[in-house]
């Protein structure tokens, strides 16, 4: 093997190649994830049917053309031509991640991406059905499709010794994440939550829950959140908010972002959430290199890392006291005189109350990674066998009154709430906790970064923040793993320590218990 | 070649191979139409570039699909299957009609379909904007490329002898249709409307115009037309309404219908007019067998059967004193007593009222006409070479004034006012006025038909027509040609006779001229 040099017309000509013909796939997964979004928005029931076969197509015609042997040839050029360059330049980094995502799709026939593909947007329909009606037994066949289907994905695929089926689906969402690092890491956090729980549970000092039972009109809601987003920074130019059963960061590709919430009449903490939440999952994608749009330097690094994006404008920035600040008087540009009487300090208390619920999306910092503990300890239950599909519903129960001390009302409220396993996707939920413990730990950094950027939020100025992560994460792309990238900027490995700082300093005071 | 008989396993496996094959190259058109809607009514600003680029992606594969050899040989076989059965069963059909497409479609480069993709979504956006700001030289280059290619296209399929590239381009909107045969029904048309016009010019009674000058919320314009769209008929669970610059009705296939209108805040009949029109295109398609879907027997005849459908539920049904007899009750429900000063009389003249004016889709029935005649002698002239496109404004505006008598005030109300020829299409205008025609003549046969039809409007009773339509012409696909059809529903051949009876038994009481 030769080693090309860097800028020969034939290093360009076998680079330009191989990314048109990346680029080519990966327009037809832009088309597919647009599809994706105007089923969960748009689309009448009577659509259902053939999406599915649109979809089903789409994945086959995208696996297809990114499995040709030909695109194999490309790849073995390419590399040679990356060869001399420096190993995190953008084509270096492009050639090796298309290196690895080509040895990973050739392992999958296309019967088996088009099954999938087809089965998810069906079973998608089935779960809203499910759960409008809650009625898991709507669901059950689907989600023992899913896992037959995704054990089937997972042998094609398989997984380093000592592993297990989950880590082969897992690493498409965290690459090279395994089961066991996750419980290295959800052990002691779920330890240490549990006892600020306590603590919390015992305090004799309660904030006000007031705002969170507050009726206002979801169509003022609607404008309010659409607001704020634009006010942090998500761009309308480039992207949409609308409604869906459950609130979801999608859409064609950085330049036509679709993200949704959904409103509650009584709580408009619900929607500025999950819109805030949403938001910074569309800012990253918007952050993207547009001209690396279908290469991996133009794609998002990790799902972990897309949720300390979207995690950190939910939490670190929606739920401050600065953030607070600068909203209140917001308020009355939407809803008239009606929220005068909640001062700075009820606002303030009702976006960070602690409360055990049954809902991921909705519950508080304190408590959120003790949903998604739950939910990975039952994907990996699942697909071992030691959960039967049609037991689902009693075992998730007995685990919420065991984590969280509640008792699950409905299916609704419980085994049906989250959309992710109807759309195929198992593996997904640890990079929720992932992301979080990232987003602090990125907070802290950029805090000690840019000076007074949390004063800044006092007066509406969110720019400097998005202007550090742009540099910091967004244009980074595929470039680096989420520890290495986490290492990099903050100088430290990923660790819980940063995001139990930061809750410890806003619950302890709240609670009283300084 | 051995005529095979029908329904042996040998003629099965040859239809069911085919058609297969046609409806796998369909289901991508089916996915590109949703992106086309989605342009149009959802996507933002940003999503132009790559849009263009998804569609002609989506273009290029379903014509390499569907022009593969082996569809070559799939038809010849089915061919040889089909030959022993009546020539208008739905197999024989659709054999006749792939066939058809098929001769066509091997004529052009799949380049040239790729690139007229393209460019169509580009100069969408293009016209958007040159729509916006009223200024024709942002779209004139647009519009250049657009008859470039058409005329690459025209040359590439060829037309009869005596004919001309015009030809080439309405066969795809109207099979067989050239415009030698388009100026036999247009010349004698336009001299018996102007007739008819020149006399309500001298007509001393007016009927009030006042309801078409009467500001209305337009959120509760939407519900009253949402509301009529479902009266009349058009299932919502199959299709939706939204909003968008320019009226139309796509989507993805018959159980998911997109058709969108606009609103004018002082004009609730633009709307109404749109929606209703948009409808019947919409319960059309509705109408199609949805298990032929992507096959010719489960596709529209053509436009001018696509537009008899749309014209005869916005002007047989909708400007009819039978229709406004039950509609103006329901105006309360919408609009408080806000139009109860409008009297039945009122209404239904403000509906009637003749009016030459410079707005195609927003003009009376006895003018539209002459909007469609204009489009299609500029369609003539510029693919002839007889009017540079940069001359477009000027001799469009000079054309008004002759045909109407109209000053056109700018390029926004004139040559930019409609959509089609920024999407691609040159050759369709005329299947407006055909499909005019046959809405009279058809309508005629309904009320023949079915005792009471009319009467029936008076009590909000649409079912009977929807009915009669659909067992008519909606369930027999691509089965017959226009003047076939018409024949066989009505006993006669197209003509304008039922037009001219049904606008004069209108107009001339309204306007005293009895």
């Amino acid at each position: 093997m030769t080693t090309a040099t860097a800028n020969t017309p034939a290093t360009h000509n076998a680079l330009t190649t191989l990314f048109a013909a990346v680029q080519d796939a990966a327009l037809l997964h832009s088309t597919a994830n647009l599809l994706g979004w105007d089923q969960e928005t748009m689309m009448p029931d009577g659509g259902a049917e053939l999406r599915g076969r649109q979809l089903s197509q789409l994945a086959r015609l995208a696996h297809e053309a990114f499995t040709a042997p030909k695109i194999g040839d490309l790849i073995a050029a390419a590399q040679e031509a990356v060869a001399g360059m420096p190993t995190d330049c953008a084509d270096a980094v492009n050639v090796r991640e298309i290196r690895r995502d080509y040895d990973k799709a050739v392992k999958l026939p296309a019967s088996l991406v088009a099954e999938m593909a087809l089965t998810a947007s069906q079973a998608q329909h089935a779960w809203v059905v499910a759960r409008r009606d809650s009625d898991f037994k709507k669901f059950q066949p689907w989600l023992e499709k899913i896992v037959k289907l995704n054990l089937q994905k997972a042998q094609c695929l398989g997984w380093p010794k000592g592993g297990e089926a989950w880590d082969a689906l897992a690493d498409y969402f965290e690459p090279a994440l395994t089961a066991v690092e996750v419980t290295k890491v959800f052990e002691p956090l779920r330890a240490r939550l549990q006892k600020l729980l306590d603590r919390i549970r015992g305090a004799s000092k309660q904030p006000s829950n007031a705002f969170n039972e507050f009726a206002l009109p979801v169509d003022s809601q609607e404008k309010f959140v659409r607001y704020m987003a634009k006010r942090i920074g998500f761009d309308f130019n480039c992207g949409r908010l609308d409604r869906s059963a459950h609130p979801f960061c999608g859409g064609s590709h950085c330049r036509d972002v679709r993200m949704t919430t959904r409103y509650s009449p009584t709580c408009v903490f619900d929607a500025l959430g999950s819109t805030m939440h949403e938001a910074g999952h569309g800012m990253y994608e918007q952050g993207l290199d547009f001209a690396q749009a279908g290469l991996p330097m133009g794609s998002a690094a990790g799902l972990s890392v897309h949720e300390s994006q979207s995690r950190m404008w939910e939490n670190q920035v929606g739920r401050s006291m600065h953030f607070w600040k600068w909203a209140r008087p917001q308020l009355s540009a939407f809803f008239g005189d009606a929220c005068d009487h909640f001062t700075l300090v009820h606002l303030y208390q009702a976006a960070n109350v602690v409360e055990p619920g049954f809902i991921r999306v909705e519950s508080d910092e304190a408590t959120y990674n003790m949903h998604v503990m739950i939910r990975f300890q039952l994907e990996r239950d699942m697909l071992n066998g030691n959960v039967a599909i049609k037991d689902l519903p009693g075992v998730w129960n007995k685990m919420y009154k065991e984590y969280l001390g509640v008792t699950v009302p409905d299916d609704r409220r419980g085994c049906l709430q989250d959309v992710h396993w109807s759309m195929g996707m198992i593996g997904y939920f640890p990079t929720y906790t992932l992301g979080t413990l990232l987003a602090a730990q990125l907070f802290e950094k950029a805090r000690k970064d840019v000076p007074g950027l949390e004063e800044g939020f006092n007066r509406g100025e969110f720019a400097p923040l998005l202007s550090w992560l742009r540099k910091n994460v967004h244009s980074e792309g595929r470039r680096y793993r989420l520890d290495e990238l986490c290492r990099k900027v903050t100088g430290a490995p990923l660790s819980a320590d940063p995001m139990m700082r930061h809750l410890e300093a806003k619950l302890l005071p709240l609670y009283g218990l300084e």
